[in-house]
């Protein structure tokens, strides 16, 4: 059996880990070969496969990003796309595709099972917003970074009377900054799915600096004030009247400024998030998730998808993956409202 | 409603980040007062209670070790054991009691519950061997730490002919082991629940050493060899004739150089795995079991212990957990062969 | 004798090293006692003296911050702040001071010397831009950090076209940029000493796309362009016409995004630079000030600074330092040329 | 010109560093073509010459080891070392070479020097024991590993009754001992220029004791007792009557049980310290050196080697380290007595 293996979407630390147990159990246990398809969903359509075996995975357990490349590519926007995976697979004799991605790419890989094609789906993803599993890789090692970050700025905070805004990831679900702000005991902890009332942040901070310590407001990228209280003013124009505005985090330190007649600073991790080696969590977890895959992939149980359960990686219907992201649900949020202010 | 906490066992990261949230909880949303049980039962049997409020749990949450300190003190081993508990609790006018500990600990609490006392226990032990509970923390955090260790020894592994033991924790149980173990990427992962093969492991070491790169073997310090390969020799009685073996780590290292003719050198981790500020999982994990432990308490839920589930949080009866250890599944550890040699 | 200890400027990893170490040896060896100064300058002006003894130093040497707090309060700006000094340290029978802070803490130290007034300093600063010294602590910490945020870049900037910029501290000179940059294996480093050429970083930026591998880009954040290529455009006004320019590092991701057609994002590292644990070698440097410092009291070789002089610990003129902060030689700078683009 | 690199000795953080910054440089700068020796002074005597070019060395600069192996062959000792090491270089046409190497390579160098071979000297050693230089890279870095050990040993030793005996790396200096034991706040600190006293040690541990904290004593593996206060006893005889002792560690943590009565455990840190990614300094200094022993081939200014003096890199006689090991002067220990106990 020949089985082709990609990595779809943004990169996360653990997708090195998935393909090397992916290959090392393939080869050693089921006598399989592995092809690499190149750059995600691209590779597929484009036919640019490369050979994968034992020694192309020595060696890549601890590294970020992924062997393979990525891409958000989507075959499903074009309309010959299935014709053309079809096509590619059969070029190369592919007899099945392990497809490691988030929700698009798994997404994508639903909508190939349906049409027959022989997929098994692997998640992956640092926002952890993917439904049907209780966490994907890549998540521990970025909320780890996010954490490390808040710690080293209370030792700066203790010292100076001044807000400091942490920008994380999360575009749609807030994970990365619920966890990261728990673990790292931030005062204010802003989350995507509740969109925040300024009034009440700034009330927080006025609240934390009474007994002296600079407060610190953990923000996820996409997160949003109430309606009406974000204003976008001429300055967010650039010189051909483009909308440019700056990250949430940069724009909360000025409202906090105003407000508050304190100073407050920025800092925006950005990609160092999804960057780095993995933490022992997500190579366990990327691991485990590999080696199922390939179980899968042997019984020729298509169209599903590994996932955690507790401490138990499980299997599940590719389809339950594409009803939307997973997000902080707020009675979870609301636990966390002691820690505020 | 005046409340205990107490921390029982070997220490371990996460402690003082669930002693914080108890406390934040109980007093800013429940109304609680709460004092400190000093060293675990041992305080309870002595009156050893100190003040325990808000200020007492600031800038605790990413620090190792417990502000309260910890014993062995096991109070149902002394005849009046549970009397002196009561007398205690009495004399510091303490409704209830929030024990935090391992296997030991929550025994105790769940037999001090069987007598009417009103106790909740928050399990945690490095060695993640508690019954009931899908995790516990402190457990991440020694996984991360020991696996570093064992990336570190790669680079150098690379440049000589020699095998790398590393032993790490588990007396009991192998999952900071096979964690780190297969984290780290170990040619070899010797667990307590295993008794292991020495000839099967020299072969898996020989193995390595053909494709040139030196072998890494992760021991558990409670892995013991097949019956009969371990010979107690005169040279591990001490100048009393008292029996004074090094640990298994070293142990297997000079068996492995005598049987290989290839030099082999030991790494023992020791407490540095229990030290030190706990993973950002290991922070929210013992956040949100203190978080819980207190709605127990206000439910006056008593004789149950709080657990991980999933990514839930839930509450079980503390009798759950006096069944033994959790160790390693063998079809778990099974799955990993294919990593070996 | 009586000794005070005060802490100014921005705080920064290795002042608590240092107090402990003031006070361990001033205690134990000399049989000085001491008092803490707080908050710097602010302290010494308003009266501000707290005891300052072995038990206060206690488990202080791995934090961050400084336990003595800081300001950037100068008493050469009031009239009469000279004569507040004395007044203070008269109230409190304080026969000499111990000023532990960068270029303005150590410039009134010296003017106080001047006065006759009995002063150490003992340089610090993240900048390292303290003249006499080969190095100040804090800022290895602070290289540590940066460099191990452009590590954890290379990983996710080899899967994605797209130029990381990440923007590091450092407003006179470029210490931080020039080492974490390089030890980081940045492709463009920008340095306040040296305006730089836009059209050269682009020009580097498109060098590195052509061998398909994301271009990073170190920024400090006082780099500044050549003169006439940044404009100051409307957009950077804010709703009451003020000037509201993001730093740098935004600033130039637009820039480079703009004129090579390809998406440029950015880090904004922040205060994490400045806090935290130290590292391994300013905790050793700053131990190493606080024991000569102690020496130079001792003495009373008052007007003096503590300096490094390769491994050995100096004393200087505190006059040294007065004369500007101290640069990267653009002769240093160049010889890193071979690693731009 | 075609110049030749080699690294001799044990592995050390920043090799792969400095073999970057050579052949950077080198090429670009000087048209030089490179050939790596393989493995040290084996490769020169064998024949065992590999490519060398710029993609061979990107992305190495973060990673431990190095890619041209080592080993600590010495041509000098065998009669025609020499004269095989100048065939190798005259059939392969190797004009000069670079080896960088601890005190046993760089002799080799100064020794091939006289013989009228072109050889520039690099020196690196995790010891820190090359004379003639500041500091050498691979220090930092072990420095840095073993501190973080001991750091995460004192929260643990707050709440337990014993002794933390910690060995780390250094045969004949103890360089790492003193550097980590300082910046980890050790309560001992044992070094292999100095015998220690065991009774000296025992009344420190003692009095630490006293004021409720476990020590923390940090030996260097070549550390030794005073003459006559350690028994090889028949137990550390092995089954052929071989001395087969266990570590000074572990021996010690026996031998301060057994006086003081509580408990002691011992962490070896073994190859851990010499193995990982090297700390910003390392890389910065490996670099720095590989550029001026690019300057110093160019210049053909052989027999020399690159040496930091404070800030600055010099380049100094290789007759200069042929001298014996650096070692801890006996005034720079005494310093630290105040720490101790």
């Amino acid at each position: 059996m020949r089985v082709g293996v990609l990595t779809g979407g943004g990169d996360c630390p653990g997708l090195n880990a998935a393909i090397r147990a992916i290959v090392r159990k393939g080869v050693q246990e089921c006598g399989f070969e592995f092809v690499g398809v190149r750059d995600g969903w691209r590779g597929a359509l484009e036919g640019a496969i490369v050979p994968l075996d034992i020694p192309a995975v020595r060696g890549i357990l601890p590294r970020g990003g992924t062997i393979l490349g990525s891409s958000r590519t989507n075959p499903l926007k074009s309309e010959d796309g299935v014709a053309r995976v079809r096509e590619t697979l059969a070029a190369y004799e592919v007899d099945a595709l392990i497809a490691i991605g988030g929700e698009d790419t798994l997404g994508v890989a639903a909508a190939l099972a349906d049409e027959g094609i022989g997929v098994v789906g692997v998640p992956k993803t640092i926002d952890n917003d993917v439904t049907g599993t209780d966490y994907t890789f890549g998540f521990d090692t970025a909320v780890n970074i996010a954490t490390e970050a808040i710690d080293r700025l209370h030792t700066t905070a203790e010292s100076h009377t001044r807000t400091l805004v942490v920008e994380v990831m999360g575009r749609h679900a807030g994970w990365i900054a619920l966890h990261s702000g728990i673990a790292g005991g931030a005062n204010v902890i802003l989350i995507p799915e509740q969109p925040f009332d300024l009034d009440q942040v700034c009330e927080w901070v006025r609240d934390r600096f009474k007994i002296r310590y600079a407060p610190i407001v953990v923000v996820a990228e996409g997160a949003v004030p109430k309606a009406g209280q974000m204003v976008v003013k001429d300055s967010s124009l650039d010189e051909f009247g483009h909308v440019r505005l700056s990250g949430i985090g940069e724009w909360l330190a000025r409202e906090i400024a105003d407000r508050t007649g304190k100073e407050a600073r920025t800092t925006v991790l950005g990609h160092i998030q999804r960057g780095g080696t993995p933490s022992a969590f997500d190579r366990w977890l990327a691991t485990r998730f590999g080696l199922r895959a390939v179980d899968a992939v042997y019984e020729r149980d298509f169209g599903t998808m590994v996932a955690l359960r507790g401490a138990d990686v499980v299997r599940v219907p590719l389809s339950e993956v594409t009803g939307g992201t997973k997000g902080v649900d707020p009675a979870l949020y609301a636990e966390f409202g002691v820690f505020f202010g």
